[in-house]
């Protein structure tokens, strides 16, 4: 219980079901005096919107953060960040024929027996809807690290079989991606936006990876040695919905590498820095940044409604077969590329709060 | 700061250094009234000890645990279980020589950017030898878990290249290899052993993945949204020395399948427990378990103490060469097969706790 | 930072300002399946709310909480409780006047100090209207207490010179009392209604002390070392705005006795059951429950603001008189005792579900 | 469940009973380069120590503490300090007789009900020698106290009915007072060591209060809403073992006066330093320390062990005489002075970290 908190110094607790009457959270640790901009917020929202275009969902809210408190006069007055964000296009009749059954690699089954109850309709508290109160949240820790010129750039690195491979140059990385699939190579983008399309075509969906790097990242942030800053990076990644394997620097396949190959050498720079001249520390050592490009993947499964046929049991354990109707995302990578940044956002300004960069 | 613990209803709390008196923890939270075997305890401390075989550093510690306080009469009295490890044969000496310079992918760099001390010999707080305190703790931890039946199995899945390969099945095993290498097959055990020897004559090192299941988890362990039972994992696993990556079912593979070859169908065995009939999602749902299997795999990069010459700077960011002598081990992941387990068995027993499980 | 939560397992995160859009909070830790009752919650706030009575502010806030979620066809569903207070009778030009003022014994100065922030119109933050969201939480903590037959009741026990006396008889109350003072002696109650107006009429102020008693509390209740049911009451209730003391069981006037007047002798009921023939533990002993009724007392010291003259000094240190405007209470204690409930049955409820006496 | 920590950033988990091998804890959070001299250590758990003079238990302790981790070359590392204090003069065969009794309020009766444990000989974990961990971890708090120019300075301010009274001057102290009962008026502290050596004789106990001073505490410590520095304070005070009551600033007395008369009024000093004209806040304003000087008192009971005829039940509930033998203090506060210092110092260390004045 009480699990609905994340961040030690910066704490969002989060609440809100799908199909109640809004989602929202509280951002508690925020320093006073930072400018907020209504605007960039709701650019922010935009991105991890649903309905934003062919493949994603056709669920349609607006995803408008209504700011209770912890803001006065266009800044952050250093007391908690009190927000919400209304449900407006909630169908949950979409989900009536559903209420019966477990769905495939859904929460439904897991809910039953945690919390004795029956399938929700459209997902209620275990619903990727959650992660819109991430992106307001991250919206705010990411100020902390604009003040830090800190730069998180999340991006699909690969869908199905469609994969940037392993040459991509992430220092060439300057924004997130706009096109709408989130891959920084707009002719790779336009083959996996196909396959995507393929996919929702046949009633079937398709996972991936996302990529994400941080740049100029101070030295020093992270905490030995149950607070090191990969493994709150790691379970942070975790927590997103779908996601099933995080790796930062050389990850898996560093594996097959020797010490010899594999160790990051220093030396000094032109500037006087100390540098590494290879990086499969991605910018970590002992769970401590150490100044170079922090960069990691992850791996999300395929999106588990599909809108075809599959075989299950009903809440009596009787096998059924179901076919989900209502409005669902293809493959959740895109619209997961914000909710990347977002949580990371959240976990590098909390560790620039708990190391003492930020005042 | 205050990172040191580990847990939320069941705590480990830790210190010490490993060139210091002695190593140690707090472990908080255990109840009262279970058997305490300590013959059990020194037989699990044995097989993370240094110098218990030719794949192994050749520091020789006993490792021997002294219990100052929460067992009574060979049972736990429901109060903190405080230990101590001395430490024995630490040589500094070995390590006087590298005082000056920063060792390639290690701690010493970040150390000294975050605490403003000195790259220390052996290691200190950044020492891999902590995790003999998460063995001891995680002794206890499991006590909890054979109440109820759970089994936690780790083992060495790949060296280098050489691997188990995907058709392993994870099903058939029954207890920790006991080979030196600690693979459940004991043909490709002998080949890992001759490379990890061959990279050891070599003054290089090796990495690999470490598997691990865990059996007859009951449902309902893990919390939505930010405890979730495999973020709470991940990040464990990710806290173990030299750890870069963790997956849990399908993984990273899994993001090549579609949604209709991925999603897990249910059906109900014949004594009507709901089963799925696939095993992709790793036996966790929505962060919850489901009752089936729960297998993760974590990645562990090649040693960074070479015996072999390397460029580095020293203190002053001067150009340097290193060529480290002491006593390391060419491989840790025979080593981390235990400290996988225990870290495991302290996330599954604080989660019993935590979900009302036991008592 | 982060210091807006409340709780362990049940966790209480606050936001809003006195003068903001709204105000409100998440209960996080709420089992699922207890009944709600709107009627109920809407009687409690009445209780707290300001402009109930003639010796109250003239404040007119209808105090209507908002559940956004955690709550399904009249029960909770186990996820976080959302809830928001809009304010509705806000009058900032109020305190105009006072925006260059450090108001003596109110926070202004120590906000200044902390967050560079000029005292706020109607106290930002630092308002006691932060207890309305309390006291909404507590109504949902207290359901746990009712499904264990526990009854939190406090009462005004002095006002000024006023006092119920030490031989008055807790063991009689049987709710809280309904007279406008809420003292449960009717004739005192009169008396102290009169001294607090004729206070309100020179402009000035009265403080007091409020008792309050735990009938029906387990055994078991608290944690050896740092968590003691008392220490932790005591924090509670010293977060009360205006409290300045807490005392349990015999408190400070046992001081005064020797040993073998002090001790509780243990008998036999005749049920069986293991009671004390007296309760100067005050229901707790070793920071744990010992099943007698729990009882304590909290002094509040008179309200900071008065509408007389006062000396004080302006932002930039010079002497200046004020005087306040606005709307307040000449007593805080009145409406202060459903804050002490309130968190008091949110501090109980927490052992419970910590101590395993729910579910 | 996991009680056994105390504080946020500078954390103490502590361990032992008092009749096991041995006591000890881990402070957490402990900046890196503060001088650490063993002497001082030594005198300060001297203070603290049993045996020390004919007011005190006879129960002989040295109480010498042994650093395992976090101090290198006399400063400390940055890393957790390790640390266990040996129990040596345990007699266990004392309480032999009262294995099947519980003694009058003590732990005796609710450990049993709480852990299904029997009467512990000595008091087990609820034993009053877990303060000596305090002192020790209060002595490295202090230390970041003294940083700072803070002074902590508790004393004995009333023994049973012997009083220093509402006029003493609390401004006049400079130091713990050094004669045995340790109340800063030489006369008075004979008239009460004479009172506390004549209920010894009578195998009854005496209680009384303590006060406490901390001089030169900086603005903005604390944090409002659930972490204000008195209620922490307050927490931390209830703590102590016999603890019944405490209070700050004007406390309960406070309640008898208008807020004309209780508010403190600022004006400017010479330096230009914004002060109070009184201090009835008691250095702390909603919450926060306003740069006065912070003052609070505790209230503690009369020892509950008594060397004359009780009557109780024994384990079965049978009813039962029983009469200590073993060595215990007739009165606990001269012994209890030091254990405010040490944890007030804890508090106020965290909270140097906490709100960034500490690096």
């Amino acid at each position: 219980m009480a699990s609905n908190s994340f961040g030690k110094l910066l704490t969002l607790t989060s609440f809100g079901e799908s199909h109640g009457a809004a989602i929202g959270g509280i951002l508690d640790g925020m320093p006073a005096g930072i400018d907020y901009d209504p605007e960039e917020l709701k650019r922010l929202m935009q991105r991890r919107r649903p309905g934003q275009s062919a493949v994603t969902t056709s669920r349609n809210e607006k995803d408008e953060v209504v700011i209770l408190s912890g803001v006065n006069n266009g800044k952050t007055n250093g007391f908690p960040i009190g927000f919400m964000i209304p449900n407006e296009d909630a169908k949950p009749k979409d989900y009536s024929d559903l209420k019966q059954l477990f769905r495939p690699s859904h929460a439904d089954y897991t809910y039953r027996e945690k919390y004795g109850i029956d399938p929700q309709s459209g997902g209620g508290r275990s619903s990727a809807r959650e992660t819109a109160v991430w992106v307001a949240a991250g919206y705010f820790a990411n100020l902390l690290l604009q003040e830090k010129s800190i730069k998180v750039i999340a991006y699909v690195n690969s869908i199905g079989n469609l994969s940037l491979g392993d040459d991509f140059d992430l220092e060439k990385l300057t924004a997130t991606p706009e096109n709408i699939v989130r891959c920084p190579d707009d002719v790779l983008a336009m083959k996996m936006e196909e396959e995507i399309l393929l996919a929702k075509k046949e009633g079937d969906s398709l996972g991936g990876t996302i990529g994400c790097v941080i740049f100029n990242c101070p030295t020093g942030l992270g905490d030995p040695i149950f607070e090191k800053l990969h493994a709150e990076l790691g379970k942070a990644i975790l927590t997103i919905n779908a996601c099933k394997g995080f790796e930062y620097g050389s990850g898996f396949g560093g594996t097959k590498l020797r010490g010899s190959q594999h160790n990051d050498e220093f030396f000094t720079d032109d500037d006087g820095t100390i540098k590494t001249s290879t990086n499969n520390s991605g910018g970590i050592q002992g769970g401590i940044s150490n100044g170079m490009t922090i960069y990691f993947k992850a791996a999300f499964k395929p999106t588990s409604t599909l809108l075809k046929s599959q075989q299950t049991v009903d809440l009596k354990g009787k096998a059924a077969e179901m076919k989900a109707k209502g409005r669902h995302d293809p493959c959740v990578l895109p619209r997961a590329v914000p909710v990347v940044e977002a949580i990371s956002s959240l976990v590098i300004a909390d560790f620039l709060l708990r190391n003492g960069k930020i005042e």
